[in-house]
């Protein structure tokens, strides 16, 4: 290895060492660089975004903003940069929005190599290009090797939506859709870096959802309100973590069908021997959300048609008792309570 | 110190401790909480914008991201809050942008001291108030101490411009403005951390610069062309290195007269006795700027009627020969060339 190829502190220090390795290293990996007048290519204090030509007022811009220090960069189904563009693309995207355009902000330590640095950026791209927006501006900063060993990346972005879709808006009557098996994020990785073998193939769902829901977030009612009522991606804190606090902010109740819920048998496995519950486990390429019930057929087969929605399901239903509570009925018919988990159980996960 | 105070890593695991941090360190310290719909207090997975009353379709949305990795994370004259607001606050102003709201998106190792952590957003929610923007959305995630000793911030922001304002629009006869004294914050920031003593308090420029600038960028040509051609903020790599980005982009030359160029004595003392370069020392607190020669009085005196502009002094002009070259009059009279730096010769100082 020569010493051009390892990040040294000059790489973050605004001046030609730090333009070389941004306009090489970066911008030479990155296909989509521009979302209006000023792009990546300008290299400008920022980037602009034009207004799409549909633009009319009824629209909200929407923003979201992730940190990426998932340990380790490779794994799996994916890797840092495909995790950070997806999670940002997926925040967009629960929200009701379009996603339009990506900030890129590393932080990388000093001796990183070079070459590993330009293949997370080859994955932001190929992403990126999949989830169709643009990576417009980004910022480089290095750390001394002794205060950080790797790399962490944050992702901003915007998007546009016609309507905004919020996690508080569950109503008695809607049922659940979750878009897929749940835990894949979360074992997989956890597997690798501990050197599991589970004789199982197991990959991260780690995906961009964009094109996923495009079609069931263009449904409306008659008086144009949409077919989903309240929709988030079960990140950190997995499907527990956002059923729940959609259902708290809903003032609503919900119950789940245990038996419903999709989950590979690999998963299920690894949770029972490590004594993970699967429901706490980080997902990077599902969502889960309250739909009409008069849509909810429409809304299921639209996510069979694709290839990241093949085993959605309705998973429960919201009813107005057990305010604030989601009750999950056992294939044994009792009920029991899910709780809001503590924290993940499994860190560094994204 | 309790156990309580102490960030650990279940603080970034997405489950009801990490909801605590945020709901108490975080959103307990920050006043401007929305720009739009859905604010900070909706905790959703991203956050809303309005289009601005006056919005029409030839306005655009400038975006712009900043991590911050300064060391050490209060200095004086700020601290690392003030200046994750005060980077992404000047970057969209330097664009011809109004500010609106910024992500606050934090990376922090398990062990570090709560009060410092609220301490720091305490400065973020002052400075964002003096600066008229919202922080709408976040993002926290924790590190093994072992990985990361300290905290990281990534700021990322949006305004509106009605004119964008690039770094490539000088133009020969262009007068060059700069507002302020350079390489405060470098020198008082690396003399701060090496225990230097120089007699003198010197403390760093970080401040926002959206009102200074505010009229500035209202002062258009009879055809509507803003009376500042290119602007940038001279941070990594200081004004050397934005005045020669400046000059490449635009295709012209620089001539820049030493004499005129601000610099308290504090400052070019300390950079003789180190043996740097104050032209290549970040600022935080200023911008430098190509403005038409005919409004070239009219925006120094709404400069100098300014706290952060009193120091403004017009120190060159843009000339059609020596193209892509800075050069720079000496008291002596005899022109040298002002490189492109290499790197910043501080590390660690945003
Ligand atoms: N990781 C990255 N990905 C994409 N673009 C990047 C990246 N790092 C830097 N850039 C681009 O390179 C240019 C220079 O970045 P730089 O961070 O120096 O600008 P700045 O924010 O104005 O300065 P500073 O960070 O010193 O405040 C900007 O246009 C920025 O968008
Ligand atoms: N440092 C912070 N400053 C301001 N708001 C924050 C901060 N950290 C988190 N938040 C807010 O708390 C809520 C929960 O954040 P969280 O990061 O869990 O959401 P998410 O991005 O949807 O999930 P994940 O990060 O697991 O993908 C969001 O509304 C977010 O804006
Ligand atoms: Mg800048
Ligand atoms: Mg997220
Ligand atoms: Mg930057
Ligand atoms: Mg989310
Ligand atoms: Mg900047
Ligand atoms: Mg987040």
């Amino acid at each position: 290895m020569t010493k051009k190829n390892i990040i040294t502190m000059e790489h973050g220090a605004g001046g030609q060492v730090m333009q070389g390795l941004i306009s090489k290293s970066i911008l030479g990996n990155i296909s989509n660089r521009s979302a209006g007048t000023v792009g990546l290519d300008d290299l400008d204090d920022g980037a602009t975004i034009a207004l799409p030509a549909d633009f009319n007022s009824s629209y909200e811009i929407v923003i979201t903003t992730d940190s990426h220090v998932v340990k380790p960069l490779f794994f799996p189904g994916g890797d840092i940069g495909k995790l950070a563009v997806c999670g940002t693309v997926n925040d967009l995207t629960v929200m009701g929005a379009r996603p339009v355009a990506l900030t890129c902000a590393i932080v990388v330590s000093e001796g990183f190599e070079r070459e590993i640095l330009e293949e997370i950026i080859q994955s932001m791209d190929l992403t990126a290009k999949e989830a169709r927006v643009a990576i417009v501006t980004g910022d480089t900063k290095t750390i001394p090797r002794n205060e950080l060993d790797s790399i962490i990346i944050n992702t901003s972005g915007i998007g546009f939506a016609p309507r905004i879709i919020r996690d508080n808006g569950l109503s008695p009557e809607d049922m659940i859709i979750l878009t897929g098996t749940i835990g894949d994020h979360g074992i997989s990785l956890l597997s690798h870096r501990e050197g599991f073998n589970f004789n199982t193939k197991l990959e991260s769902d780690v995906s961009p959802l964009n094109d996923l829901l495009e079609k069931s977030l263009q449904i409306t009612t008659h008086d144009g309100r949409s077919a989903i009522t309240a929709m988030k991606d079960p990140t950190r804190g997995g499907l527990s973590a956002s059923i729940n606090e959609m259902t708290q902010k809903s003032n609503v109740g919900v119950i789940l069908e245990e038996e419903d819920i999709p989950i590979k048998s690999a998963v299920r496995s690894a949770c029972e021997m490590l004594g993970l519950d699967p429901y706490e486990i980080a997902n990077e390429g599902k969502a889960i959300m309250g739909v009409r019930p008069e849509y909810a057929d429409e809304v299921l087969e639209l996510l069979h048609s694709h290839k990241y929605g093949k085993d959605a399901a309705i998973i429960g239903k919201v009813v107005a008792e057990h305010q604030g509570k989601v009750l999950l009925r056992t294939p044994i018919g009792s009920l029991r309570q899910l709780n809001m988990p503590v924290g993940d159980p499994i860190p560094r996960v994204c």
